[in-house]
């Protein structure tokens, strides 16, 4: 993989990878001259016992555009530069204009009530590729790879920084989750501390692994394959299925066999098969009903926070817009004041729809 | 206050609540006469340390009913009978026919993989009024007390039983959280656990009680009545205001001054003042727009589980769908990924809107 650090116009890193090498010529675009914002902060909320981002230059921030102007294509007129530049190159990752989370975070005004601190880490946009009708499904298992390549890499570069505890990539796919460019993209949020989900499942990792000597996540992936009823992908060394313990209609998760702490740790031959896992249940999401299926796709790995983390097991977890065609899944009441999820359905029956659909690699 | 317990034609109570004496000889009447759902049960999810409920009978509940037929309504028609009798009453109280959790619910299956239990506990619809064109903020300030009561009586009938330690009233408003009946009405979720948002709240109030001898809650309110910036009803015993640490846009809470455990351990004065407060934040939520605000509000308050909670305070949260007009506040990547949520205004700013609107009680 061939790699090129560029900077913006406006002083955003721009990084270009590519299976090919890329043009010593190529330069940076962006839409604008203004320096991104550095407004963000973080509140305590004391009775949850976390912090909250405020960022408001987002306010401003892109919504819904045009057709004619896509930011997240490469720029075709130099009069309208997108966050792209033209070239040949497979992936792109810069940083979010209107970052809630950036290196260059105000100290902001004295506290009040509660404690304050600067929304320091990174907030990063990872462009799939240049062609803005493709998906993550579409992508050839080359470029699916290649981009398992991208995504280590930003882990192990956002996690040398002093400021960042932990790297999460992640897709928002679908109107239905409020994504507002529809070029294929992700985001990488990269964290000052251990946010509270991770967190949470790193303590019951860490729990398990102190009395098992064993992840808790190879074993769940153990019984899985001893059951066999809710897999949907098994490969020699990566797996795909839908949890019995599922919160949502459709989720499923991802994993490489071996506890991989990270997606910096995946070999060649993992990556390959992580690949294929991925690129399996893309392609059955799609295929389910026709229609590009929105979801939340979330990585959770080991936190940059400088300890060893040997509970930390690398995994995807999907988790869809919809619990039935056209019925989207509320979190109202009990997801959201309880932290209860309630679901309609049985993994052993939803996955049936995702097992029925042959997919082609 | 006068109370009258009936059982439906399929076996569910039903519980009118009124001003008035209820006349000796209302029926209780069912849109149905098969005896409810009893197919839910609980699943440990080891990752996140919680119970995800299943309840796969609810796949077939009431979706966004003809005009005609509002099954919140007074039945007029015997030939369809609703969920209430016609006669004079205020407030009626019913088990869910679809509920997540129940009294009833069967042992499941042997476990496989996870712990299961059975989905114990209760799923109650709290009908607010007998009018369907009303709404919670405009009922008349003795209509929100004697509510408060109704909340209270429920909060003492369920939690005295064995099988439920955590009684949660909340209502969804708005199709936009996901609501398929527009009658006015919220529901009531007894938990047989406490729930993990409510567990972490009250574990943070304990070290907090414990570290200081008073409340966390009390003491927050006394910091944000001295400050002020964000106090939206300052009454003798009840207050509502925008937490320094909102995470949503227009978050509003609600709480009596005195830090009392639960809604049943107000006095007449408190809630006659919640009673205020909660409909002056109705009011201007409703007149902000000029239109109805969507909005998930929950009580929080003590469980119900036999020990004491001098930690606990009772407060409701508000949680609006809503960012901006016409923008909804998606939680997606960094919300339910990582559990940071991202706001992008602050709250001394985005309360300003809300103090700005004149309300007449």
């Amino acid at each position: 993989m061939y790699k090129k650090v560029l900077t913006k116009p406006d002083g955003r890193q721009l990084i270009l990878y590519s299976r090919q090498p890329i043009a010593e010529d190529i330069q940076a675009t962006s839409p604008g001259t203004d320096p991104p914002g550095t407004k963000t902060h973080l509140r305590w909320h004391p009775l949850r016992g976390e912090w909250v981002a405020y960022a408001s230059h987002r306010q401003n921030r892109t919504f819904l555009p045009p057709p004619e102007y896509n930011p997240l294509a490469p720029t075709t007129d130099p009069a309208h530069p997108t966050e792209l530049p033209p070239g040949e190159y497979d992936v792109a990752v810069f940083e979010n204009r209107f970052p809630t989370l950036t290196e260059h975070a105000e100290e902001p005004a004295p506290a009040a009530i509660v404690p304050t601190r600067p929304g320091k880490g990174a907030c990063e946009v990872v462009v799939f590729t240049q062609d803005p009708s493709s998906s993550l499904g579409a992508l050839p298992l080359w470029h699916l790879e290649e981009l398992l390549e991208v995504w280590a890499d930003r882990y192990r570069e956002l996690g040398k920084r002093d400021d960042i505890e932990y790297v999460m990539p992640f897709e928002n796919r679908g109107v239905e989750v409020g994504v507002t460019l529809h070029h294929p993209h992700g985001q990488i949020y990269a964290y000052p501390f251990i946010p509270p989900v991770p967190a949470r499942e790193l303590a019951q990792q860490s729990a398990y692994f102190e009395e098992h000597g064993r992840g808790l996540l190879e074993d769940l992936i153990g019984e899985e394959l001893k059951d066999g009823r809710r897999m949907i992908y098994t490969g020699e060394r990566a797996v795909a299925w839908m949890p019995v313990f599922a919160r949502y209609s459709y989720e499923v998760w991802i994993a490489p066999r071996r506890p991989a702490p990270s997606v910096a740790d995946l070999d060649g031959a993992e990556r390959a098969d992580f690949a294929r896992a991925l690129k399996t249940v893309l392609l059955k999401y799609d295929k389910l009903w026709g229609k590009p299926f929105p979801y939340i796709m979330v990585f959770h790995q080991a936190p940059t926070d400088g300890n060893l983390h040997p509970e930390a097991h690398l995994h995807i977890e999907f988790y869809p817009a919809y619990r039935m065609p056209g019925r989207l899944k509320y979190l109202a009441g009990s997801e959201i004041g309880a932290g209860v999820f309630t679901a309609d359905t049985l993994p052993e029956e939803k996955v049936k729809e995702l097992q029925a659909i042959e997919v082609d690699l």
